[in-house]
Parts: structure tokens; sequence; C-alpha cells
């Protein structure tokens, strides 16, 4: 059993409905539904909860708990999962890199439609992040879609909506 | 068969999310898909789109075009169905009541949450609807929630997030 | 609010998978899933668990047990919903005819695919006979794939996977 | 882009129901809908539907025939998914090892309940062997379940449900 930490942060893959204003927030994590769905005999899982933003609403000082908070826990266990926006998870990203390589591996992760959609890529890219995290070098990644790609230089695609490498297509 | 005429006009019910903006919006009808998932061995349905609207901005104008649309429809089906928004769907249940009493049975329906969630009472709606009409009599009504009313005298009661007769508690 | 009784006896629409042996089998409930996944507004459901079987294991007695269980139970509520195996719902349904006309609705429902699957009629079926019983005289009815037929003189219809009126194409 | 060969056997995972028999059986892959259902940025899949057999029915003929067409596919490809049926899963990576180590990583894979099902661990697991392909040095494994193990030495734990190293609990 490989011990990881796994930090939730908001963003579109926690996002819920609310039915009276008819909209969709991030209010509640929903991080523990998607985890009792998965079967996960590899790791065991160490919850961490941050804040519950949309990281278009993240400042600076966010990026740096964050950053702070994913650093400290590589130390401590055998590897960091973040739950993220996309939008600016490619800046919580570079920030943890600033900090050093961490001592253990660090993957950024999140989805472009909520987990309470019918059609959604939450659960993909969290079961792609809980592997990826028991298999690479230490160092700071994003695993989704299907990829793994390491910082820094790592940016998302808005018109794609998902993430490249700085100077890929 | 009975043929039933299939009115939609948009609604939570119809919502889909647009990952580049992050919103539930009405942009394209997703009835088609509902009814492809549902057994309908009793009724032949003639689709009609009249709008995609949210019903919170459905003008004057657009209740009497409901009405007049349903109550036409009623003449030259077995009944009619009228997929709505549930803020104002009691406004167009009053307004073809105004009309006079249908040709056949009229039934309203529609959702809390949208059929794009994972977790919707869009289909049980959709498919209490097109039970009720092949059952009910000539008539206006709701049918919502597993349980059928009968304008005039229906609201919405936003706080249980379903439909009521007036006096009801 | 219409209190209906709810009368299981097993068949395709409660059956769950087992891992070991990898088959579809009637060994728990599924029903009370079923109904927390529904929205009921209108009906106060007493559940009755008669039994668990794959109807095509049930005996004449079997047959006999749930006609006199839906008869009795049909006099102490507004209407009964029988959730039943497809292959000998028919011989249920006209045991109950046999007993004379019950003193409110009872509706027969079932499924040709297990709740448990991905695409199933399972909750349809059962939204279905939850509407029909408020609505329909009393009498003895399946109602199932949008469509209610009524006793004596329905068939399940093998090749198309549901019910017809004896004489019906 | 990344080429990866994805061989098709059978087993759970793309046990599919039929209506009329009521049993859950290996009649047409499924493999395609799931793939339909991933967001695949980092792969080119290249498919090869090698059999559909429930793993218990293979014979030693087919084993060899999975570990030949395997370690072919090897070095042709950047890597190789087999999707098979997990009671014989073991024997056919052992059959691979045999072979001697591959040109590229060979991840097998498979599930406890088949994709059909509401609840499944198929997409999981399809998920984690496409990630784990790419991420993986040349060997031979079995992703699932969130946990990856090398042969030799692998084997089905069949109380859990999962596989295990040998020596492991």
């Amino acid at each position: 059993m490989i011990r990881i930490a796994l930090i939730s942060t908001g963003g579109t893959i926690e996002k819920t409905y609310d039915e009276l204003s008819g909209v969709l927030a991030n209010k509640v994590s929903v991080l523990d539904v998607m985890l009792a769905s998965l079967e996960l005999r590899g790791v065991e899982i160490v919850r961490a909860h941050l804040m519950n933003k949309d990281s278009l609403e993240m400042t600076p000082e966010d990026h740096t708990l964050i950053a702070e908070t994913a650093t400290r826990a590589a130390r401590e266990n055998a590897g960091v999962v973040i739950v993220h926006g996309t939008d600016r998870l490619a800046v919580s990203g570079e920030r943890i890199v600033e900090l050093g390589t961490p001592a253990s591996p660090i993957v950024l992760t999140g989805a472009m439609r909520p987990y309470e959609l019918r059609s959604t890529d939450a659960l993909q890219n969290l079961t792609e992040a809980l592997l990826a995290v028991q298999l690479l070098p230490a160092g700071v990644y994003v695993a989704m879609h299907n990829q793994v790609l390491q910082f820094p230089g790592v940016r998302k695609d808005p018109a794609r909506g998902t993430f490249v490498k700085d100077g890929a297509r």
C-alpha cells in the first residue's frame, strides 16, 4: 500500500447543481463520492481539503498556499494528487516547480465537465492521477485525458479543452 | 398506437453543459436522446420544436404561442405533451385553460434537474407525461414527480421544488 | 397523498450481479434503491416483500399467493403495484382477475433488462406503474413500455419483448 | 501521440446482456463504446479483435495465440494493452513472459463487473491500462483497481476479487 495525499481545491470537477438557482457551483466536495465509486487497491489516501474554488477566482496567495501545501505533503507521503480547476491549474503547477523538485511525485488533475454530469471526464482524470502518481518519478505533472505532461512548460489549450506542452501544437 | 404531439419549449430539463463557458444553457434539444432511451410501445410521437427558452425569459407572447399551438395540436392528435421550464409552466397551463377545454388531454412537464446531470428527474417526468396523456380525459394537467394535477389552480412550490394545487399545503 | 401497496415478487427487474459466480440472480431486492432514485410526491408507498423469484420458477401456489395478497391489499389501499418477472406475469394477472374485480386498481410491472444494467427499462416501468395506479379505475393491468393493458387477455410477446392484448398483432 | 495496440480477447469486461435468454455473455465487443466514452489525447489506438471468450473457456492454444500476438504487436507499437477475462489472465501473462521481455510494455486488464452494469470497474481498469502503458518500461503487467503488478508471479485472488503478487497477502 502506497500512501498518497489527495488535496482538493475545487474546480469544475467538483461543481454541484443547485436546484433553486439552477447553476453549477463549488459548494460541497463530491470527491468522496468519486473515490467511493473506484476500486482503490494500490493506495491509501489521505484527504486534505484545502479550498473549494473555481480556479478563475484564485488569488496569488491561493496558488502559493497550494504549492507549499503540496510540497510539504510530498515529503510526508509517497505522492500527492491535487484536484484543481483547469483554468489556473498551470499557475499552481509552475508555482510548485519554483519551490524545487518535490520529494515525491505531485500530479495535478481536473475536469472539463463536472462529475455531476451524466457525461464527464472527472472520474477518468481522477483515476489517471491516482495511478500516475504511483508510477512517475519525483516531479510535477498534470494527468488528464489519458496523457501525462511534466511541468514546467505546460499550459491549457482552451480551444481543444485539454493541456499541452509549450511548443506543442 | 396512439398519436401524441410532443411540443418542446426548453427549460431546465433540456439544458446542456457548455465546456468553454462552464454553464448550463438551453442550446440544443436533448429530448431526442431522452426519447431514444425509453421503450415507447404505446405511442407514436409527433415532435414539434417550438422554442428553447428558460421559462423565466418567456414573454406573454411566448405563453400565448404555446397555448395556441397546444390547443391546435390537441385537435389533430390523441393527446399533447409539452416540455416546459418549471418556473413559468403554470402560466402556460392557465393560458391553455383560458382557450377552453382542449379536444384531447394536454400534459405539461419539466424538470428540476437537467437530463444532463447524473441524478435527474427529467426521464421520470417525461415518462409520466407520456403515460398520463394516454390515461387522462381531455383537460390541462401537469405530470411530474409521480403526481398529476389538473389546471386551473396549479402552481410551483419553489421551496419544495415541485407543483401543488392552490389551497394544498 | 394516495397510499399504494408495492408488492415485490422478484423477476429480471430485481436481479443483481454476483461477482464470484458471474451471473445475474434474484438475491437481494433493489426496489428500495430504485424508489430512492425517484421523486415520489403523489404516493405513500407500503412495501410488501412476498418472494424473490425468477417467475419461470413460480409454482401454481406462488401465483395464487400473489393473487390473494394483491386482492387483499387492494381493499386496504388506494391501489396496488406488483413487481413481477415478465415470463409468468400474465399468469398472476389472470389469477387475480379470477378472484373478481379488485377494490382498487392492481398494476403489474416488470422489466426486460435488470435495473443493475447501465441500459434498463426497470425505472421506466416502475415509474409508469406507480403513476398508472393513481389514474386507472379498479381493475387488473400491466403497465410497461409506455402502455397500459387491462386483464384478462394480456400476454407476453417474447419475440418483441413486451406485452400485447390477445388478438393484437 | 503514442501508438498503442489494443487486443481484445473477451472476458467479463465485454459481456453483454441478452434479453431473450436473460444471461450475460460474450457476444459483441463493447470496447468501442468504452473507448468512445473516454477522452484519449495521448494515444493513437490500433484495435485488434483476437477472440471473444470467457477466459475459463480458453485453451492452451488460445493463451499461446494471445502471447504471440501481443509480443509481435509490442515490436510494432509503443505499447500493448490486452483486455482479458480475469480468471485466466495470469496464464496469458506468464505465457508472454516465457517468450522473453517484449519490445515495449504489455499491460493486461479486465473487470470483475461487466461494463454493461450500472456499477462497474470496467472503465476504471481500461483507463488505468491505457495510461500505465505510456509510463511503464518494457515488461509484462496487469493494471487494475488502481494498482500495477509486474509478471511473473501475479495471480488472481478470487476471494478479494483482484490481483496480487505471489507472496503478498
